[in-house]
């Protein structure tokens, strides 16, 4: 009844072509970048700017009725997922950048804009935005920050948090909050780094300032293929520990190679059993003095192989095989279940090794992707979700593998966000007050509770039904593993 | 009455010397790096691990009485000031370094461990520990995360907050929480960011991991004189817009320049107007790139002197003169005031010029030092605390100029914390309903409101009392300065 009173008054607030009802219209909404959850939502809202936007909290809030923030819709774990009695709040109109500062490097921009179109926009000044998530070219900064998403660059520029300096944020109660600014740093309480991940359980955000960064004038990828994957986990070690922060480094298991390779041809050792991804930028002679510690490093390490691309056709190439890693392995399976785990990097090696166990128990086949400078794991869980059987394998496998990763002390997720997919190993994650805490944090904003309710955080009755075990900082699994 | 119950069970729970209450023994604790505040604590409690936290923690919360914690002492902004109805909690019995992962570049240590002393302990590794306040030899790591200590070096490396990854914490209800750890990121609300720089006000801190570095191989100081400080301030935005992160970037002026000089000779010209000192690290071959751009953009943005240290004792004599700012001012006038603001970059030459004229009206002298690269001035106001009415004119012209750092985009401070020192400009930077929500969140770790009181967030009562004007992006307030 109140949800059919707030759909009538944002009716009446916001022009016509910026609610939808119907079902044709609302349909494309129903889930994200991730296919196992849908939901259709039975009212979407398209606010035109930040008063809109006030004006549907406000209703919302007057009514009772729960609301979802979305930005492009492609969310990887259902943090965007609409609620069959809520309101879908969608911000792909507000997609103006609305200041760019040439001096100080940073632009101001709607949450609409898409991540790519921020650098495009500044590139005839010399500057880009630096996280890249792979769905850069449609996923907007609005979801970004709400997910704190990452890409293969975060390892020497930060994951969104680092590269957001300023947002605007409207609260259900109607209080629109400055959080940050063009300056370096907040004062006060430091409540950017709170909404950056919060998956739009705390406020909307209407504005956000980035950092913007000159583009390098230089880079290289150098590819280096073992025989091993303990050798590749200790020459990614090695590669940090001497100083170098490469602009991005990434891992692939031998499952992962085939499927891209097959897929887009980039030239990869199909034989490899791992191959590391490095790409390094900066000035030509910074440029030249990295390429030749990483490839005698790759050497001593053990590479069989080391492949470099200096031209930007080449490095592109390279590229393509990892970025199109996750629908190669589409190609090869009817379903994939993408983890997103982190881990200290110096249980690389021996995580793989655990996972390839765990994959063998459960009778399902895994490729690894990895940012693998971040200790950032991308299993691939391969299944066929016709088989219910399979897919209920599959998801118990998945908690596994993440609750292997908390109990090395890493984190069950690095940059896809929680959702609704995560809940249960949040459980694994979080002791009882920490998961208490998260809820008062969440009041301290939205005191009624209508923001994304039920994603992100567990609740206690939930982590008491699927009897979710705290496992953080617990004793190290692998010697339980070695059973199998 | 409360207060003497809690000290007789803190007597009974704590061996004999880790309990102070004679004023003898008491007094050393009377006040930080900072001399204007004074208040002797009736007790000092000095715990030797977590669990005597915890005790001490569970008897202020059963009988009611507040609680302030210290570290070593240096602070400069009052954030450890005792409370003469409260306990005083220190940590530098607490001074172990815990662990080392020399793969995974962490350090685990508790909070009483002094900054350099963990860069000391891991230097045999080829690691460091990157921010360096000026008082490293002494400040401890505990306090550092309180106030999320910066340093020279910050440009490049981040603040405190940027090189902490995990941090076991007590709260005064008796949780302890284990945020972050030794991976990449967290999932679940991002709870580090919230208690690094939290000034005491939410638990007590008893572990923290932080980030280590690799040493640079190779490191180079460059010193451009100019003429004029909008020069001075128009090279550092060219150098940042290139792309070179210097390790350090900082401005000082003929008042900094000229107290430095006579102090410890350093080679500082006296007749600039300014200088700024450029600081980069790197392999040989990108070391000596940086260095060619740099010294070509001094030129052009029409420095009249460039001098270089590449050898350790060169280098270390340019940086002693910026290290040594603080005493030497300190030689020239009785007292002086210190202030912390940040401002964008773009307005660093036009701050200048306001500063000035806001002392002419004053009657006061500025020396200027800033963290030009950050944006983080220390405007260090000149002036007699003996005399009254100079100290009043002296804490009115602070004022204003925050207030000017604020109404441009900037903050009242940078890396020293609000303590008690920065309560009233807290009034300018944040609106009420941002205010009340400070307030909130202490409440969700702090629901008894006994860890640190006053400080570091202004009541709204304290907030209408000084008529503090919220000028959170507010208009440029250069046009009317200009009537001066």
């Amino acid at each position: 009844m109140s949800l059919e009173f707030a759909i009538e008054l944002i009716k009446s607030t916001l022009p016509r072509d910026c609610v939808l009802t119907d079902a044709t219209a609302t349909t494309p909404f129903e889930t994200d970048g991730l296919t196992a959850y849908r939901q259709r939502p039975p009212v979407v809202a398209l606010p035109r700017d930040t008063n809109d936007v006030r004006q549907v909290l406000r209703i919302c809030h007057e009514t009772g009725v729960p609301v979802v923030t979305r930005g492009a819709g492609t969310g990887l774990s259902g943090g965007a997922l609409p609620l069959e009695n809520g309101v879908l709040l969608v911000l792909t109109k507000m997609n103006r950048i609305l200041e760019v500062d040439e001096t100080g490097c940073t632009a101001t921009v709607q949450p609409g804009v898409t991540n790519l179109s921020i650098s495009d926009a500044v590139a005839d000044k010399g500057l880009y935005y630096a996280p890249d998530p792979s769905s850069q070219i449609a996923c907007s900064i609005g979801g970004n920050v709400a997910e704190n998403a990452g890409g293969v660059h975060c390892l020497k520029y930060g994951l969104t948090l680092h590269n957001v300096l300023g947002l605007k944020v409207q609260t259900i109660e109607g209080d629109e909050l400055t959080l940050g600014g063009n300056g370096y740093e907040s004062s006060g309480i430091e409540l950017i780094p709170l909404f950056v991940g919060s998956e739009g359980m705390l406020g909307v955000v209407t504005e956000i300032t980035v950092k913007l960064l000159p583009s390098p004038p230089c880079k290289e990828v150098l590819l280096g293929a073992f025989d091993d994957v303990e050798s590749a986990g200790e020459c990614v070690a090695a590669i940090i520990a001497r100083g170098v922060v490469p602009a991005g480094l990434e891992m692939m298991d031998a499952l992962a190679i085939q499927a891209a390779e097959d897929f887009v041809h980039a030239g990869y050792p199909r034989d490899a059993a791992t191959i590391l991804l490095c790409e390094v930028d900066g000035t030509k002679e910074q440029v030249r003095s990295d390429v030749t510690l990483i490839r005698q490093l790759m050497e001593t390490n053990g590479a069989v192989n080391i492949r470099s691309a200096s031209e930007p056709d080449e490095r592109d190439l390279l590229w393509q095989g990892r970025k199109a890693a996750f629908p190669a392995v589409g190609r090869i399976s009817p379903d994939y279940y993408c983890m997103d785990g982190t881990i200290p990097r110096r249980f690389l090696g021996k995580i793989l090794s655990s996972i390839a166990l765990l994959a063998a128990k459960h009778e399902l086949r895994v490729a690894n992707v990895f940012h693998a400078g971040d200790g950032n794991l991308h299993p691939l869980i391969l299944y066929d979700a016709s088989d219910d059987e399979q897919l209920h394998r599959a998801e118990r496998l998945g908690v596994e593998i993440l609750e292997l990763c908390v109990a090395v002390g890493g984190t069950v997720t690095g940059e896809h966000g929680v959702g609704v997919e995560k809940l249960d190993p949040m459980c694994s994650q979080f002791s009882t007050p920490e998961l208490e805490q998260f809820f008062r944090l969440k009041e301290v904003f939205d005191t009624s509770g209508l923001m994304n309710p039920g994603k992100a955080i567990p609740t206690l009755a939930h982590c008491s039904e699927i009897k979710g075990m705290h496992v953080h900082g617990g004793k190290l699994p692998f010697p339980e593993l070695d059973r199998f």
